[in-house]
């Protein structure tokens, strides 16, 4: 045993400073679209990326509560970054969650290392890549590789990513298999075609993959065994997703809260010399900030109960792991009709002057209107439904 | 230092058998309106009127958060009961509160012995209450006893209490004195008058005071000195209202869910069998249960605050009173809006049978709407807004 | 030809004339539910009960325009008294939309000679009723009596009725057969056992028919042919509802009108003198009056198009009743969500004592709740959806 | 008498066959922002700016009801093209508003001779444009010439324009002077700096007048009598907004029906095959066409209310117009709530691939966003429970 002492990781100032360096140019970069090159330089310079990375892999070990809440940090004034910081923590717990113990260390230890950035590929509603063993490669009965082929689309993160686990379709297989690819080997092509209205600096286009090649050990089996904990990767998806949505919301708030401070005059039949005093905006201003708190608290409650169902591991109960995924149902549906409510009518607090385009106060509502598309909400909202009223936990699948 | 046991309460249990007890007559005392003697009386015999107050005082020493959990399980079933309940405590502690150190350890102390049931009479809306020296009762300049005249109203509780806080205005003075008057003593008359379309049983009609002889030690007086402590009264009725609305919506929902689970039947054109597999039933409970979840973290938040500040006792500042305030304002005003819209939508949830008065589902809606008027929701979502926009904490009031 | 010169009825001044007497006794009505007996009596004499029977049969021969604007009227401060009201319309017609010509004539110059007041037993969810021929009674092949057995609920003005329409069962006959009974005709059993929440004096209980003799030509047989005219009852119900739900609404923020005007207080923290001054107060009347003069457009449209699909008679299509029905869906959709919210709303606009079981403004939400839920609001905007959407017109049932 | 046969407009066949073309090129316009050029051309050649000229002065002499129609046509499909159409017309009508029985006849006659294309400059909150008179110009004490000088925000259809009516102060004069300015003349710079969220193609920037020559006869007078048709221009904005938000829902709707009715995915547990056939689709289409249809019929008869007092001309009452600014009122009010609910809603009908930038279904709300915070929707609804509840009409000014 040694007694080095570790260094201190002010991980709260990294991201403050870096919150702050990115808010400066998020209005012109989300007009821009495209990918976020320098703030990715950015994280991979700052170290973040091995945030959640178990200490003895090498990486900083923090919780997913704090993850989360750096997350949320980013996502009040860039929920783009947010979105590809966040996709790169969902892959690098990828092997950990599907894989073996093996799979779990080597990819924590090599991302610790070479400081990987992870994107997503797992998109389980496009059936389009296929797995297919190679003929030759066979030992004791079992392929030793494998070839890639398709094309994925929503595979946020892409362009510029180090590693995609990209979900395929193997001849006979029924679940989903999850390859772990690096993006520079021969093959993959990563298309850089998102063009979307929102969440413009995601990079969420297609991905092809052209006869890549695939070893044997590079494969997690989702399916492999009953093991509840293989099953809880739409929980952390879906609470990280309650928490972009919540600080996106909170953004856009706070900006509105500083241009009604400093530009919004007091309406001609008013009776109020400064628009900070109209009933009306006080009125709006409670409201909204009324409905965050609730959906702050309950983001909170449910980021809480996703890092104990984590540390849980294979003790991990279907019960325990269902009242989670509800817990945080009940955060991402709310923060979803509160967040769409709060970034479109933060425009009556400001008036008609805020909707300069220099300003971009619409890319709070653009952000959050694509992004909380990712599943029905009505359908959450069902799901909420029938555990309240017959006891039913969801069908853990990728989206619940 | 003895060695004696204590011997355990389990006021959990007392109240869940007490909740039960009520719950199978609720409808009907609803329609009758009047006073709950029965219950009044269950009550005295439990033991719960020495809730809160501290076990040096002979009490059973239990936390506001405790208090405030048992009030919320009355109100699931029963808000009325869970009015008089709370407001005997709410009159309980008026003398810690707003009086001398000896005032608080005499009332505490008394109440545990005498088993007093306290009611209410602070409304300092209603101004027509007087406060007049007794000229032959001076010693070295001060009056040593007071007379009471005139008539308070919204008396929750009057009806068989003991002891009555009232507000009062002496000549001279500009704040209200507050009078703690027994109601056997001679000339009050106590009306009975309460019928109102919700919290029916509450009694909270109005008392007449002719010529009541009041004590000097019986006054407290809320303006004695800058404290800030002496200003928090507004604090724990807000959230007590805010834990009885929760109660009565989730109360609501609890039984609409009960009904549709085993009286709805599926609609002709729905396609499902059973009530329980509507898309739209699911949907109203996945939505109603959210927005209640979000109440019930918002409100349980609140009343932790609350809790603390009553512990920081003199050291409280105003700072710290105006943020538990604004916490509090917070849970009231959503758990009023999301309350009103559960009481309202569960029939569509169970259907038109529903409507028979023999169950008497409108009463949670009735009970919420005249309970959520006690102050304006607007003003109070305003007093929010200010704080939000611009740092302005509300200023103490016994509303605010 | 006579030159004979027709009395002017002046049907508006009766009607202004009764809803201002029974606006009086409304709120003491409400709470002793049961039979409106006097009014009914007025009702009688009045001749209002001839309202849409045509000249040429005795009647006035108003439209269905005129007959549901004074059902509004009434329903503005009784809406028990609507409801019966229109009702008696509804039964009275039932010849004329399901019966032979012979029939149409004969119920309409007998209910205009005798002055009969129907009710209603059609509720076709409760198929209890059996129709049975009388063996004996077979001419030419044919049973020329029946016997009615079994109990039908949901009869609205079912006591002290002349006439009930009531569907029942026959063996072999795939859809329901509709008798007219006479209500003192032998084994009729009125029970007049509604109590429930809301429109409590409809007397909308049961009935039980023991062994009740029909006679052939007492039967309507809706399916007879394929006439279009034969299904459009249920639009002449829905239509009658968005009616009165409007007229509900419309008196709620009435009365509430006169309180705020005459009653309501400046809150304390408001800075305005009087209520009629309060910005809140002020938006809320905006708000809900604006919602209302939506509800009342799309009401009086809807109940245009429903006159002229009347008119249109056996030319009647298909394609014209299933717009018609949209129409009268999208109004009473719409009426009953700004309905319900205004009829919640209103003591937010009165303040706390406009709860005294005095004023009954309580009623206005229980009747409009208990009235919407006839048939679940959810399925009507799905086949409003089904039609935008998917050009499909709504089934012709007794519901759509 | 000549016997000259007018040859028939079919206006609308003009709009229809526009709209059709301006829809194939609206995202790409939207995204690149400026001056619809093309657009503008399009508009002067097909005579549409014409339209509301009465026909002795050379126009098409069609109604307010016709106009606005048309403006609704082009709202749905660009409502920047609608925007400035619609300002040119309030443009043309301005010197009939304000002006001398010379006046209107004037520039009716030359706008209908020249063809000119009139924008807006008259935005009243924007006080920073004067006028002088010219020192030398004075006859019989009277100037007869005077400099415009200062910047004017918001001008919409700026750039391009022929015409602009622009509000001055003049020394000593209470109100603001109208000055129709030649765009073209000396010292007017029209900025074309309009870089906005939406209504990008208005062209809504600044104008600055330097030292700008009016001649007397180009000077409208608001307040030289004191006519109440000199205070309707209010009254023909409003409206003309309603029709512009409300074109701009429909056109949402219309385009969401198409895309979930050909692109839509059935989600995975909905249990549906087709998204046509999904009951929370059904239930949003159902949903939103009702709101759409109440604002529709609100919107239709403001707009017919408008012709009328209209026509009153000289002989209009202020109650008169105070009604119809009510019910623009409601209509407009009622029209940005559910127009701003269903342009972000939509998303929710078609799924997240509806959400690629070449869609450009995120214009709607961008539009519908930036139109309506025109003036603050709050005290609209204010003054319209100002009306209901004191009987208050709103006091006529440029925006009431």
């Amino acid at each position: 045993m040694t007694l080095a002492i570790e260094p201190l990781i002010d991980y709260r100032a990294i991201v403050a400073e870096l919150v702050q360096e990115f808010a400066t140019t998020a209005v012109e970069r989300d007009a821009q679209g495209g990918t976020p090159q320098y703030e990715r330089d950015r994280l991979r310079q700052s170290g973040l990326l091995k945030l959640i990375i178990p200490k003895q892999y090498g990486g900083w070990g923090e919780s997913w509560v704090t993850t989360l809440q750096l997350v949320r940090e980013f996502a009040k004034v860039d929920s783009s970054i947010a979105h590809i910081f966040s996709y790169h923590h969902l892959g690098v717990v990828a092997p950990h969650i599907f894989g073996t113990l093996e799979q779990r260390e080597r990819y924590y230890t090599q991302t610790a290392r070479n400081n990987w950035f992870w994107c997503n590929g797992l998109n389980p509603l496009d059936r389009r890549v296929t797995l297919t063993p190679e003929p030759d490669s066979f030992q004791a009965g079992e392929p030793q590789r494998f070839r890639l082929n398709g094309t994925k689309s929503f595979c946020s993160g892409s362009v510029d990513s180090d590693l995609i686990p990209v979900t395929a379709v193997q001849e006979g297989a029924a679940g989903l298999t999850i390859a772990i690819v690096p993006t520079q080997r021969e093959g993959v092509v990563v298309h850089g075609d998102w063009d979307n209205i929102g969440q413009r600096q995601t990079d969420s286009g297609s991905i092809t993959f052209n006869n890549v090649l695939v070893e044997r050990d590079e494969l997690l089996i989702p399916d492999a065994d009953g093991s509840v904990f293989k099953t809880i990767r739409a929980c952390f998806t879906q609470v990280t997703f309650a928490n972009i949505y919540l600080g996106i919301a909170i953004g856009a708030l706070s900006a509105a809260k500083e241009y009604t401070q400093t530009q919004t005059r007091a309406w001609i039949t008013s009776g109020v010399e400064k628009a900070t005093q109209d009933p009306y905006i006080l009125h709006h201003y409670g409201e909204l900030w009324t409905n965050l708190q609730a959906a702050t608290v309950l983001t909170d409650r449910a980021t809480e109960q996703a890092q104990r169902i984590w540390e849980r591991g294979d003790a991990l109960t279907l019960e325990e792991r269902g009242e989670c995924a509800m817990s945080i149902a009940v955060a991402k549906s709310f923060v979803t009709k509160v967040g769409l409510e709060t970034t479109s009518k933060i425009f009556e607090l400001m008036g008609t002057r805020s909707t300069a385009a220099k300003y971009g106060f619409d890319r709070y509502w653009r952000n959050l209107r694509v992004f909380t598309l990712h599943d029905p909400v009505d359908y959450k909202i069902r799901s909420i439904g029938n555990w309240v009223l017959n006891g039913e936990l969801p069908k853990p699948d990728l989206y619940s």
